[in-house]
């Protein structure tokens, strides 16, 4: 298995190719809320070797809405992986060097078990009778397709925002599988504020008529608007105000003059409304209430007693990175992790990037402040 | 006139009891963008006698979602106007010693003309027929009343948030009408992130399938999904994250446990759907779409050449308020006006106030530290 999994080509351009893999289990997976998926494909994406030693894999965890394609192409022309800049030969997650892991998160729709995959037992999508997931169910999955790989444990599990989340829940859960851990952009719990943000993105789905009480798949109707409108929520809260301010400031979109009507003419409405309707042809409606959910209840002080007696339990060594910028998972979110850990006795370094970009700064720095300090961590 | 409008009785209990006055014009009424209202409506209330030099009224604008109903009540146990702390015998702004006057803004919906209101030309409502309206606009209404109240200039204008962006438009078109001027929590023009939020308000509520076009008048049918989104958007804009965290924290509504469903759970998501529900019952949503879109396009600098060039045009002394945890309308945005005040010479008293409350705190910190500081710039 191991031997067949990494194959890899490289194009000329040092693109890398490679392609979308399946694993699928057939025996219960118990969930923590309860509920049991009897049945469980996971999609992932593997980049380079695992060598002789097994000792050099590596865990990248997708955001939010993201997906395996981490690194390189599915095919030439198409779009790159999502962390391209940071996973690839010679770049800091060396795929020379290591082995890289990328699976979609359960819930999700990109290829991973979630509510619009076929209920075994109903021969029918899922829709609502998905059961509600957590970040702890995600990292199981993940555990699963560990097992599969034949790796013994992860030189390495790295991520950003709700991948951050399901770094920290890997270190903790898995202390013995886990040799370094970096969370970026991350939070131990959503404050008030989030959960806030998130109930209202999940309230503009559920309202849209087109939502059907979940039951959307084959209607010919999605609740595009209603997602639409959640995400342009979001994405607003992914971007710094001095990042929004330089990038759009209260440009129009294609006139010098205001338009006196209500069609988006602010260059920011203009955006935001592209960023809302792009992800509608691409993001599950459901998926997207189960993994708000599984963020919303992710709290490592309240299911551990403390923040610090969750921390006891790691056995890693952490690298952190937190953006200045970033109002959503603020520095201070970070902070809290680092001190639980430092007096926990853990090995902690603590980095807060210095950027405008925001929340996304964990995608768009990659080619900045963070690549040196990767690869030294990596070394 | 004077006369009878300022009639008010004084109950035991020092409570206020007042009435809603109109007043109707039938001559043109010219828009900024260009448009016509054949007839105008302005709804008022007065509290205070204007005394004979005609050189105690004070005019009082409420912000977004507001009222003429500033202060008292219109029938005992009612519901108080929504700036009692502040206005009243005794109080800073103190009805026996000023006559306040406070009017609905153009464009809203508690009896001033807008969207709701019959259009004369056709007998229906106007709906989307009703012009874009300004800031500008607004102002020019409440000029219209001065006229009719026979006031000759305004002692002081004072408004928070939108009141807070007409007390600068009246200062600076209308500057030997305005001896002091009082905005609070407000800017000169909107972020990038205020438009964006703004934006994503007006999305919820047009792609409601119940807004019909705007439409909705007559037909059983609101977009309420749509604008209590919209409203739970702008709701956590107006809190700071700390006050959401001391108030709601991630306290769960009723339980010790988790739901295990998407139904509201934690306590920040039901007091948003709460406020949101609250507000359709009381909100047009044509006039939230006209009113956002009026302070979209506030821009004193644009308008003006510069905020320098529009600071120089007033003759009023001011005292501008911000509040520290306000991250809509931040304090650095009325450290730009009172820079620009500095530059031109003009008198000004800047206080940022030191409170939790975030943008809400103009009306949270009647009773606080504004209270002292206005009594003083008053006498």
């Amino acid at each position: 298995m191991s031997n067949f999994m990494c194959d890899i080509s490289k194009m000329n351009e040092h693109k890398v190719i490679t392609k979308l893999e399946f694993f699928h289990q057939t025996s219960d997976f118990h969930l923590e809320g309860g509920g049991v998926l009897k049945e469980l494909d996971i999609a992932y994406d593997v980049y380079g070797k695992l060598n002789d030693n097994k000792d050099n894999a590596i865990l990248v965890i997708h955001a939010l809405t993201g997906s395996s394609h981490a690194c390189g192409y599915y095919e030439e022309g198409e779009e790159k992986g999502w962390w391209d800049d940071i996973i690839g030969p010679g770049k800091p997650l060396d795929t020379d060097r290591f082995c890289i892991v990328c699976s979609n998160n359960l819930g999700s729709c990109y290829g991973t078990t979630g509510p619009k995959s076929i209920n075994p037992e109903t021969g029918n999508p899922y829709a609502l009778t998905f059961p509600i997931i957590t970040i702890g169910d995600m990292v199981n999955a993940q555990k699963l397709l560990m097992t599969h790989l034949e790796i013994p444990f992860w030189h390495t599990v790295v991520g950003g925002s709700q991948g951050g989340m399901e770094v920290l829940e890997w270190a903790i859960s898995y202390p013995e599988f886990v040799k370094r851990a970096i969370p970026i952009a991350t939070t131990h719990r959503l404050s008030a504020q989030n959960l806030g943000f998130d109930a209202v993105g999940r309230t503009a789905v559920m309202e849209d008529i087109n939502w059907q009480n979940g039951n959307y798949y084959g209607t010919g109707k999605f609740p595009a608007s209603g997602l639409s409108v959640a995400r342009m929520i979001a994405h607003i809260t992914y971007l710094s105000e001095q990042s929004m301010h330089a990038k759009f400031g209260r440009k129009l979109r294609n006139t010098n003059t205001y338009s006196w009507d209500f069609d988006p003419e602010f260059a920011v409405e203009t955006y935001l409304e592209y960023k809302g309707d792009s992800f509608v042809k691409r993001f599950d409606a459901n998926s997207y209430l189960y993994l708000t959910k599984a963020m919303s209840y992710f709290d490592l002080g309240e299911k551990h007693g403390s923040l610090f007696a969750a921390m006891q339990k790691t056995h890693a060594t952490f690298l952190i990175f937190s953006f200045n910028s970033d109002w959503l998972f603020p520095t201070s979110s970070s902070k809290d992790i680092v001190r639980a850990l430092r007096k926990s006795g853990k090995e902690v370094s603590f980095v807060e990037i210095d950027t405008p970009y925001g929340h996304d700064a964990f995608l768009l720095e990659a080619k900045g402040g963070m690549t040196d300090i990767l690869t030294g961590f990596l070394k």
